[in-house]
C-alpha cells in the first residue's frame, strides 16, 4: 500500500466499483445494494480511507457558514445575473439562523480544487454550494474526498452522492421554440453556451428536441461562451449565411441583447426581419428595445431552497430528499413576431 | 450613569467633541490635537468604552476573514456590475493569503445595522469593506463601536477614522459633459442615482460643475435609482418636456441603456435625435445597438486596492493611507454625436 493518504479512487479500485458508488456509500446515500455498501465499506477501512478535512474529522463544531466558490472570469461575472440573486436568496435563509456565507471567486487559471480545499480547511464552512455543473464534474469526487457536505444546483450526469435543488430548464427552452414555431418561424437557429456546463448542453438538447418535435431540424447551433461578445460574434456568423435563419435561441439573455445590437448593425429590424428569444429575463431584457422574448427563472428562490436543502443536510440526520423548483417559463415581449411571408 | 453599555455618542457627550472626533481618537488616526484625543480617551475610560465584539476584546486570534455587507434589492443586484468584478479583485488578494470573503446581503428592510453585528459577533471576519457610502453614515460609527477595521469606498463626508480607497467619479463625469458641449449640445440632461449616495451625489456635482465651467445650465435633472425601469420613467418624463433635451448623461450604463430602449421606443435615433451616455462600462455598454459613449471605471482595481488596504490596517501596525486609484476615464461610441442644427 502507497504511502499517499487513500483516495476514494484506490476504494474503488479495492472495492471493485465505480468512483461514484464508493461516494454514495460513504455519504450514506441510498442506491446501491447493501451487499455492495458493505464491500465500499469494508475496502475504506481496509485502506484506511477518511475525509481529509481535519477539522471535520477532528471536532463536531460547527462553522454556522455555507460556502460557495464561483469559476467565472470578473469581467464575464460582472453581468451575469444568476449569482447575485441567487447569493441573495441564500441570504435570506442564513440571516435568520445567524449563519455566514463564505464567497470564493476563483478565476480562470487559478486552481478551484484549491478554492473548495480552502474552504474546507479549518472548519470554515459546514457545507458548500455546487454550481455550473460540468459533464463529469471532478468536484463530486473532490468534495466526497473533503468530508464537505454539498447540495448541487441541478442534477449532475456522473451520478452524486449529494441531494440536488433542481430548476428545469428544458420546459423555458421547449416554450420559446413552441411559441417561435407557431409564429411560423421554420429556419431557427441557437445560440449555445459551453458544452462543458451541464445547464448549457440541456438548453441545447432541449431546442433540438422541441424542433423534432416539430419536424423541424436546427437551423443552425453556434456555439458561444455567455458573454455579450460571443454572442455579437455568433449573432454575425448567422446573419451572413446564405440560408440566414428567421429566428435565433440564445442560451442566455446577454448573448440575445447583444445579438440585437448586431442585428440592427446590420441594418437589421427585430422582430420584422429576425426574431430573437433569451434566456434568465435579466433586468435589461424588459427595457431594451425591442422588448425581449426570454425565459424566466427565479434565481432568489433556487437561492433560498439550496440553502434550505444543505441546512437540513448538515443538520441531519436522516436523507435529504432533491427539490423540484418550478420550471423556468416563457415570457414573451416584442423581440419576436409572425413571420411575414416575403 | 446609565446601565447600558456606553455609545461613542455618551463618549463625544462627555468630552464635548463630535462622534467623528471620537471615531477618530479611538481608532488612533491622526488629525485630532493631542489634547483633544487624550481628553476623549479618559472620556472614554471613565465611562468605560469598550468595543462591543466580544472575539476582539478576549483574543488577538483573527478569522482570516474579511467581510462585506451589500445593501441591495435582489433585483437590483442582479444586474449590477459593480459587485462581482469588485468581489473577484478582493479575491484576487485573499486567495494567495488563505483568506476568504464573508458576504452579507442586506434587502430592503431588513437590519443593515444587524449584517455587520453579525459579521463582528464571534470574531467572523477581521475587517469590513464599507461599500455605497451614503451622507452622515451612520456605519462609521456602528462599525467604530463594534471595534472592527474598516475601509470605505471612497471618502465619507462626515469625517471618517478608517482608511479610504478613492476611485474619484467625477473627471469622467466631467469628460462626458466636456464631450458633449464640444459636440455642440447646449440642452443637456442628467438621470441620477439616489441623492442618499455619496457617489451619486458625486456625479450629479461634476455633471453641475462641468456644465457651469462651459457657461451652461443643466437642462434638466432627474432623479432616479441607478435601475433599469428607473431610467426608462425618467427619460420618458425628459423626452416629454417641451424644451427636450439634446442630450442626456445617465449616472449608470443601466439606466442610458434602458433609456436608449426609451428614445428608440418613442420613435428617436439615437444619437441622431438625442445623444446619450453612461457611467461604468459595463459588458452590455459595447454591444447595444448603438454603442454606448460612458466612463470606464475599473471595479476589479478597487477590490483588489481596498482588500490590500484593509490588510494592511488588520495586519498593523502603523498608519494606513489613503489610495487614491486612477480615476474613471471617457470611452467614446455611437451613442453620442455632433448636433446637427435643425
Amino acid at each position: 500500500m502507497s504511502k499517499e493518504r487513500p483516495t476514494i479512487a484506490d476504494v474503488a479500485q479495492r472495492a471493485g466499483v465505480s468512483k461514484g458508488s464508493v461516494s454514495f456509500a460513504l455519504n450514506g446515500r441510498p442506491g446501491l445494494a447493501q451487499a455492495t455498501v458493505d464491500r465500499i465499506l469494508a475496502a475504506a477501512d481496509e485502506l484506511g480511507w477518511r475525509p481529509s478535512n481535519r477539522a471535520r474529522s477532528l471536532s463536531v463544531s460547527k462553522a454556522f457558514a455555507l460556502g460557495l466558490v464561483i469559476t467565472r472570469d470578473p469581467a464575464v461575472l460582472s453581468s451575469d445575473p444568476f449569482f447575485p440573486a441567487f447569493i441573495a436568496g441564500v441570504e435570506s435563509v442564513l440571516g435568520p439562523r445567524g449563519q455566514a456565507l463564505v464567497l470564493q471567486v476563483v478565476t480562470p487559471g487559478e486552481s478551484e480544487a484549491d478554492g473548495y480545499r480552502r474552504l474546507a480547511s479549518d472548519g470554515r464552512v459546514d457545507g458548500v454550494f455546487l454550481s455550473d455543473l460540468r459533464h463529469e464534474d471532478p468536484r463530486i469526487d473532490l468534495l466526497t474526498e473533503l468530508g464537505l457536505p454539498a447540495v448541487t444546483l441541478n442534477r449532475p450526469d456522473g451520478g452524486s452522492p449529494f441531494p440536488a435543488v433542481v430548476l428545469d430548464d428544458r420546459p423555458g427552452t421547449i416554450a420559446v421554440v413552441e411559441h417561435l414555431v407557431g409564429l411560423g418561424h421554420r429556419r431557427i437557429a441557437h445560440v449555445a453556451g459551453p458544452p462543458t456546463f451541464v445547464h448549457a448542453t440541456a438548453r441545447t438538447a432541449a431546442f433540438v428536441r422541441a424542433l423534432a418535435d416539430a419536424g423541424l431540424e436546427p437551423a443552425a447551433i453556434e456555439v458561444s461562451d455567455f458573454t455579450a461578445a460571443g454572442g455579437i460574434a455568433a449573432t454575425q456568423r448567422l446573419l451572413a449565411r446564405p440560408d440566414r435563419p428567421t429566428a435565433i435561441v440564445y442560451a442566455n439573455d446577454r448573448m440575445a441583447i447583444a445579438g440585437l445590437g448586431a442585428a440592427q448593425q446590420a441594418g437589421l429590424t427585430v422582430p420584422d426581419d429576425i426574431s430573437m428569444a433569451g434566456f434568465d429575463d435579466s433586468e435589461l431584457a424588459e427595457f431594451v428595445h425591442p422588448g425581449l422574448t426570454t425565459v424566466r427563472a427565479d434565481p432568489y428562490a433556487f437561492g433560498e431552497a439550496a440553502a434550505q436543502a444543505l441546512n437540513q443536510l448538515i443538520d441531519g440526520p436522516g436523507e435529504v430528499a432533491d427539490t423540484e423548483l418550478p420550471p423556468a417559463r416563457l415570457v414573451v415581449r416584442r423581440s419576436t413576431a409572425r413571420l411575414e411571408e416575403k
